[in-house]
Order: structure tokens, then sequence, then C-alpha cells
């Protein structure tokens, strides 16, 4: 199975293509036996998203991308930023499986836990995020979603302080909103991997967005599945396209 | 004031100058005094907008549009299409209140009826019209989203076809789904003015997103108010601009 | 158009006439041009409505009063007290547009902020405000319902004092509940203005709820539309009245 | 222990004094041993309570003969009439515990079921009635609302048709509306005493707005309890009376 | 009539059979004239019970305990533990009322409350709690529910200490959580009938679910209803024996 | 990987030896590269579960079976009953991910939806199913439960008629509930894998519960996750042991 980990920003002016690569890398080394993550990026998308019209610059790319990668042959796609721009437009456009690690990575999340919280970048962000969990039928699982206010650019920086400022936000997520689980709402602290040492020192699962929609993505896949193209329907005048 | 009606689909290759002329012909005759209304579209927006790619399609320049139409002194502005596209981003953009026909139309609904009911056009977009009543927290007072199943571009080719079938669904709308509310899912719709004969049919009123979103925009200014720049905040780096 | 602004409560032994003509020029100045804002009174009303009792103490003779403005000529009414007694009974006996301040103020928050927090004056009127805004749908989008403990009268005596216990309560709406956007939840405080320098303190909207019960109700009316008679129908032994 | 069921209505103009005294006699049948029930009217209510607005008609005075009950040393009140007209208005006023048909029998049937419909008299009540189980926090128990369209009166009139037209309608809740138990939504219809044969027939519970009322007021007062002061506070202007 | 009030637990190993008496006579002192209680446990069951594992240790013999009453002619039962173990599936093998102490002290406090709030024993059952009041339908009444973490044997051995920390978290459900109703949330806590002091201090309805339970089975079987045998039919390979 | 697939049945006088190791063989078919899939049933257990008691008479066993397999190094565990009979009381005794078919496929299909639809057998199993979907907080993604009435052994008898009952109930779904996915509510059901041909027929997805929740377990382990201990929490007795 061949997986395409699709980043809607710039990443030449942003992450950087050895970043980009060591993504990759962590992908590929929580994938199944027989998957192979191929990745890329948008190069109209941003260099790092933080808002809500940040998500918007990279999603029509985004959505070209997905369906030029079904054309060739790819099996599925996880589009590589927490807020899962495009996701509902790509759905629309696309028979292969797409999949937005904030919406699966909120899933896995309920699946394991009575409530959950999520800890993410700058305030800016926090309703879009909101939204994003009562859109996937989730609000009454969420405890809350609690900014660090470190951004994405300052993780690369110095990812240590992020690392230290999201344990200081989980642990009140846990003592203070009553979450027994704790999710990464960022991808670029996904890739931190922080998501083990926290959950050994929280004592509570902490879910990492970029394995869990790797493993999410392979679960659909292998099941013969889908998104319902009743749900997402391509839109009339693309349907002869 | 000075209002904006932005159309975010490209008018020269979907509905047409004179069609927008006509429409701001509409919201002029409906503006309080004092009210100047101008039109605008957006060039890379679609011929029209029937699912969530289209909308997203549209939303970047719309967004850009906007901003620089705050720069250049406008009042306020609407976004002219039934289902918000980039309204979040919008706001977060600029200071100037931004009002989207889909969330207007909705409360102005909410505010009159015990259960509304929307009747839009083609099934496509029925899941996102559904999730926006829901970001807009009014979930419970929807009783229904209906589709025509006649194309935004059908419904100018033939218009009273189109308003038979919106009259049609409606009356399902008030006799199967306990709708005592209508409201127009499609700005398309909305222009042909079909909710003054749809309302004296049904018994029950009839809501126009096109003055409902003129409306409360003029209501919102009148009131010295805009939207919470807390709750749409401004992304980090667009802060020094 | 002609509005009635109709205070439930016995104005000469409470606020006073002066008080009143005054309130009615505040409106009058945000009202549109075309608009003539008429303002009266309920003399058996109590001094000041601070509990569900005393809205039903004037909730009767408020909509017979309604019925006549009907009779009369007037184009709408607003029932000028915050919890909007007698609002859905008014609606059942006339056909103009009767609109309430709280749920007006309420519609126009939510329209602007991702969660709204209203301020009002005694806790025993918290209760009632909650269920308020659970009847018109809206209770996911609000943050909470704080009260200053400054009663209606206490307002009078001490405005500024009134003012400076809503800006703290409304400051930590903001800081502990959430809230993005505020409505001050009580009729006194409304028109003390004191929504323009709690705005700029806060950094937030702040919702005024005689302004927007105004605009609301000449939104409505500028829109052609009235409450549902299909929601609020008339009792079937008035019908033929 | 001494009940006082306290009818909104002015019995006078509208059931007449017998059926007064024969409703005293049903309910002092199914009361506990030890129970007085007491019965009286309102004199300044209407005929029958088939809206919001007779609601309100009804509900000041209401209110004030419970405040005398409570110092005559009645020991509990039922508010007679299924809309619970002035019931958080009373509980703000008295400590003695006041209980309303409607809440009563909702927790009743919530209590027994799994999903349960009301079957009431017009139309016209069926939206103050979906607001009723709402503000009770029972919304997600209620499996619809349905009227029988027979006026108050005309169940005087011809109970037995009445009878059949609410089996009729208990009937379609059970079978369309997927509802397992029924609750009588109307206190005439109660005390027709048609719940037990419309039991018998349709297979699943169907509670009795009287009887609940009466079973549930000796339940709290058994239990030692009434209504949270705290919840129902007494109004300011009313504590040192 | 002839109630059965069934202890989960092995009363040997646990409470004691004083201690089951005592019970009894407590019921039996609150019941009304020609009520009669009777009390018995379950062999098979754990010496306490503070864990969803525990409650389904206790369940398969309390349900067939509950058969074989009805066999014998017990009117109704109450299940004797707060979280309502094997409530559903006793319903299903049974047409005699069965009454859970957690379902119906809920139904209680939501009856007299805006909010209630329960305080229970340790941790470990919080989350199954919350759970048992989504199920009942009234998560929107709930503010909280706080845990003192003296487990059931604890109670045993220092009633008082037990009372204290009750108080302490009752306290705090008031002035944090705005509940404004408790429910004690454990029947050995219900036993020691520590409701009418924590009342006294907190201003508050404090609702004992032991009396609660049994008012209400009282009252279900005073108004001739019993659970529906649609929401809780006997299952298929049991409906002929 | 070694995972347990327990049927909480008695397969020896339910469905048999031969039909259980066919089970494993599908289960072993979908599983990934390194997983090897044990199966194992609970002797106590009843013949088929189409009810809560029956889930209840299983549980007990089911748990001990879980935490012996724990003990035995056994990875992981899924529950082989669509109603997740036993599943939290499993989660607080063992630490291994325990993952219940309900609930991964109801992720499954909230992941791939905009709204789903269950099919199951036995009307007797829907309030329980309803009351599994809304602990699992997707209450608000479920369009309906539908039953074929097909018991679970007339689906041993029978699949084909199994098969076309449960398609015929699944186009119901769709077309008068307007389910855009379908979850298939019967392990039986599923291990006929009949939800291959069904999406082919529906145009919608169908999820199969016994791969979903192989896949969701897979995928939980691979992530290095399992549930929360502070949602489940040990019971304090069992703590030392």
């Amino acid at each position: 199975m061949k997986l395409l980990y699709l980043l809607p920003g710039n990443v030449e002016i942003g992450l950087g293509l050895d970043e980009m690569e060591r993504r990759r890398g962590i992908l590929q080394k929580y994938a199944a036996a027989g998957t192979e993550v191929l990745i890329d990026y948008v190069r109209s998308g941003p260099a790092s998203i933080e808002s809500e019209y940040e998500e918007l610059i990279a999603s029509v790319e985004t959505i070209q991308r997905i369906v030029e990668a079904e054309k060739q042959g790819i099996d599925g796609v996880i589009i590589g930023c927490y807020g899962d721009p495009g996701l509902d437009g790509a759905r629309e456009m696309v028979k292969i499986p797409v999949i937005g690690p904030g919406a699966a990575s909120a899933y896995m999340a309920a699946m394991l836990s009575h409530r959950f919280s999520i800890v993410t970048i700058t305030e800016s962000i926090v309703p879009a995020l909101e939204n994003l969990i009562l859109k996937n039928g989730l609000d009454r699982k969420l405890a809350s979603v609690r900014a660090t206010n470190v951004s994405v650019l300052d993780i690369h920086r110095d990812p240590d302080a992020a690392r230290r400022r999201a344990l200081e936000e989980a642990a009140l997520a846990r003592d203070q909103d009553r979450a027994d689980c704790i999710v990464l709402g960022c991808m670029s602290l996904a890739f931190t991997e922080a998501n083990f040492a926290m959950a050994e020192t929280l004592g509570i699962p902490v879910v990492n967005p970029a394995i869990a929609s790797l493993k999410m993505l392979e679960a659909v896949a292998a099941s013969g599945l889908s998104h319902s193209k009743k749900a997402f329907q391509t839109p009339p005048k693309f349907l002869n396209h």
C-alpha cells in the first residue's frame, strides 16, 4: 500500500526539506509491513498554519494534489496539518481514503478515554479546533482545548521548550479540566514524538496525531473502506471529468 | 455607510455582469437610508458553488478582497454565497464586520420561529449546510435541510421552475418536518425574491438570505459592533502587517 | 415606521417618567432614518423585575398593550425588559413583530462571537436567563451568566458603581469562562450605555440589548418578516376576536 | 398531610364546580393514607388554557394563592394545568413544595421508558410543551409531542371522542415516533382516567399527569424535600415580607 | 404492598447482617402506610461496589433474585446500590417495577433544582456515574460528580469522617460548580441519613437515594405503572419461560 | 503481536466450535503481517446475546478471561459481541488494550461519514445499542438503529435470508433516515462478510465490526496506546492483587 502524507504548507520557506524527510522517516517507522509512505508538500501553502485563513490558503492546491495522487495510483492520503484543511473538499473529489489528523486522533482518543483534551499551539487556532471536534460529533467527549502559545516555527527553534510547555498544559488539562487522555494538537509537536515521555510523566494516554492518522488510514484501507460518497458528493459540474 | 456585497464566484463565466448589477439593485432597494451598496466578484472563483471544494476555490481571493475593501474604507462586507465561504478566515484578517448569509439568515429565522428548515439546491451541499448550522449553535432549532436538486445555473435558465420546486420542498418541510419557518438556502434563489410569494402561499415566514444579511450587517454596524477579535484572531504572522 | 418600546414595569413607582423619556431619546438616537420610537409602560407592573414572579406580574398587561398597539397601527414592539416577559404570549396574540431584548441580543452576540457571556444583575435571575438562552437554542454558544449583585434600583442610585461591577464580571467572563463577547443582561445597565467603554477596555464586543433589540426589530420589519404564526398560534378561543 | 390542587382557570365559567369536585375525588382516591386533598381554583383565570397567553393570565393569581396556602399551613401544592403555569415564580415565593404536572409526569415517564411521547390537545400548545420538556432537561428522552386537536371544552362535551383521538395519536407515537411510553398532555384528558384503557390497548405505560403529580408531591414531601431556594430565589424586594 | 430492597453485595463479608437489618428499619420508617419493606442480599456479590467490574459481579444473581421475587408475589424491587447494577437487565426479565437509586434520585433532584451535583465515594466510579446520568437523559441538569475518596468500608469504620468529607465536597459543588441541589451518590452514605444535617448546613436540598428510590417505587406502583416492556423487552429466548 | 478474540457466549451450545474456528480464520485473513489471532469463548455465557441480561450473564467470566490473557502475555483483546459486554469493567482490570466492536465500528463509521445507521438483529437490543452510541459520544452522528428481527441463531440457519433482510433495512436507513454509511450491528452478521456485497449494492460504505475492531486494536497497539487508566481505574480493593 502506498500512502501519501501531504503537507499543506510550503516546506521550502517553512520547515525545510530535511525536516520533511525526517517526518517521512518517522511515519515509515510506524507503518505496517507492506506500507510505503511517500511525502510531499503544497507549493502555494504558507510557511506555517496557525489560523483558518492560513488553512484556506493551503486547501485548494492540497485538494488538487490529492486528485493527482489518486490518478497516480496512491492508495490513501493524510493531510499533514492538524486542522484538517481541505479534508471535506478533498473527499468530494476522490474515492481513495483521505484522513485528517485532527479527526483521526480525536476518534482514537475518544475510543480510549472518558474525556480528552487537546494541547495545541497558539490561541488563534482554538475556536477552529473546537469547531473541528464539534463537526466530528465529539464535543461531549472533549474536556478542553489548551494552547501553549509556542508558535509552529518556535517549536523548530526550541523543541525542548515546546515539549515543556505542552507538558504543563497537559497536566492542567488532566488536573483542572478532568481530561483522562491528551491529544497533541499540532503536527510539529507530534513529530517531536513528545507523546511518549508525556504519557509516562502524566500517567494517561497521549495521542500523537501523526501516528494516529497513519494507523487509522491503514485501518480504513485494510478494511476495504473509504469515506462515504453520499456524504461527500462530487460536485455536479465535476461529475463528467 | 458603504457596504460591499462580494460574490465569491467568477461572475463573467457564471451569472453574468447584468445579473450582478441586478442583484446590487435589489440590495440597494432594501438598504436603509444612508447605506450605499457596492458589488463585486472574485475572479478566481468558480462559475457556481455547490460543494465544499468550490467554496474553497473561492475563499482565498474572497478574503484578500475583503482585506483590500477594509483598506479602501468600506464599512462592512457580505460574502455573497449562502455557504459563507471564507467567513471565519476573513474575520481573522479584518476588523470591519463581515457577514455570511448562511449564518445571518439562520439567526433571523431562529429569532422568529420555533424550528426552521432550509431549502437549498443540490444534495451535494446538504451536509456542509448542516455543519454550518451546527457551528453557529443552532442545530436544535433546525428542522431539516431539503434540496430541490435544481442547480445554480438551472435557476437562471428557468427561475419559475426553480421557484416551484422550492415551494414544493418548503411545503414538505412545513408538513412533514414540522418547520414553522423557511430559509432559502441559495443566493440565486434569494435574488428571485421568491420568498414573498412562498410566505403568502405557505402561511409561514420565508427568510431571504440576501435581505437578511444586508439588514443584519446594517444592524451590527449601526450598533457600533463587529465580530470578536478574540474569537477570530489575526494569525500571529500577519499581526505586524 | 413606528415602534413601541414597552416597559413592563410601573415606571411611576420605579424608574420615573424622566428616565423613561431619556431612554426613548437614546433609542431614537440609534434608530434608522424613518423610524419613530414611541415609549410606554405597564401600569400594573412591578417597580423592577429581578425574578420570574415579577416577570409574570408584568406579562398579561404587557400583552394586552401590545394587542392595542397593533390595533393602533404600531409596526413593531420591543418588550423593554431583558428577560423577555410575555414574549411568546404576545406573539400568539398579534401579527406585528414583537422582539425581546434577551433573545435579540443573544442572536446578535452569537453571530459575532465564538462564545458569549451575559453580565446581569442579581443571582435571583440567573437560572431564568439560562433557560431563556436554552429556549432560543443558543446554550452551546453561552460561556456563562454572571451576576453583579447590584439591583436594578441601585443602578439608578449609583450608575458608576454598577458599571464598575459589570466591568469586573465581564473581565472574569473573558478570562475564566473563555467568553469572547459580552451581553449586558439588564436594560437599566443597557441604558447607561456602559457597553462602549467596556468594549474599549476589554477588547471584545459588548452587546447592548436596547440597541440590539431596536436594530433587530428594524431588520425584521425591513425584511417584510414577523414571527411565525405556526409557531406562535393564536389561541383557538381568540381566533374570532 | 394537606395538599392543595389549584386549578389555574376560572372553573365557574369553564369546567364547573361539580367537575372540580369530581377531580378532587379522583385525587383523594389515589392519595396515600394520611393525605388530605383540597381543591380550589383561580378566579381571574381563563375558562381553559390552550396557549402561553392563557397560561400567563392565570399565573399571577395562581402564585398569590400558593403564597396564601403556605401561610394557611398547606404542606404542598399541585398547579392543576399540564403546562405548569407559574411554577418557577411560585417556587420563588414559597418554601413548601410546588409541583407541576408537566414536569412531574415527564420525570415519571423518563424513569420508566427509553423514550416517551406526549399526547396533548391543540397544536397551539405544542411548541410550549416542547420548551417545557427542554427546560426540564429531558429533550433527549422525548420522542414527540402530538396533538389530538380536540379542545379542552370539547373533551367535556364528548369525552369518548377525546379518548379515541388520544388513543389514535398515542398509537402513531408508538409506531412512527418509536415512543415506548405515553404521557397524557392535558389535565382534562387525565381526569377521564383514559390512561388505564390506553395502556391496556397499546401495551406500553401511559402516564396520567394528575396521578403522577400527586404521587410525586407525596414522594417529595415524605422525603423531607422541597425545591431548591438557591435555584428559585425569593426576589430581593420580597425578602423582608 | 410488599417491596424488596435487594443489596447486590455479599452482606456477610461486607456490611454485616445487623447493618442490613438496620437499613430495612430506616426504609420501613419512611414507607407509606401499607408498605411492607423486605430486605435481602446477593450471595455472589462483592463486599462492596466501587467500580463497573464489581457492579457486573453482582448483576446476574441480582436479576435472578428479582425474577424469583416477582414469582413470589413481591410488588416491586429496589436494587440497593447507587450505580443501578443490573437495572435494565432486570427490567427485561420482569413486569413488576424495578427501581435503581441512581436514576430515582437523579429524577428527584432534577425535579427540584436547576442543576444538581452528585457526591460519591471513590474516583474510580465517577465516569460510570456520569454515564448513568447521561443514559437517563439528565446530563444537562448535572453540575458535577465529586468524590470524597472515602471507600464504602471506611464509611462504616468512621461514619462521622465520611459525613464531614461529603459535606466538604457538597459545599464545593454548590460554590464552585454552581449546583443548587446535592445527591448522595452512595447507599452507605445514604443510610447514615447525613442528608438532613447537610441540607441544614448548605441551605440547599440534599437527596437521599435510599429514601428517593423507596418513594419513587411507591409512586410508580400507586400510579398503576411499571417500566415499559417495549423499552425493556424480554429476550426472545426467555419469552416462553 | 498476539490478539485474543474472546466470544462472550458458550460456543458449544451456540455457534459451535467449527464456526468459532472459521471466524478466527477470517480475522487472521484481515490481520496485519505479524499479528497472530487467537480465539476463545466464555463457558458460562449464553448461546446467543440479544438483550442486556444476556450481556450481563457473559460479562464477569469475560473479564476474568481477559485478566488471565494479560497475565499470559496477550497483547490485546477484542470482546467478540457487538454490544461490548463487560468492556468498561475489563478495562478497569487490565492495562492491555481491550476493544469492543460496537465502539470501534462506530468510530470507524463516524470517521468516514456524515451520519451512519446500525442494522442489528432483534428489536430487543435496540435501546441498548442507542445507549452504547450515546456513551461513546456519537449520538449526533447516528441516523438510526434498525432491526432485521432475524435472531442470531437464525442467521446461522439461513445466512442468505439474514443478508437479504440486512440489505433491506440498510436501504431504508439510507433512503428514509438519511444515513450515508451503515454498520452491521451483530457479529454473526459481520462474519457472513455481507458488508462487501451490501456496499456494492447500496453505494455507501458498510462497516464490518469484526474487521473494524481488529484493525482498531492493531492501530491502538501499534501506536503504543491503550485505554486510559484514569478513566477506567482499577477498583481500590484489586489494586494490590
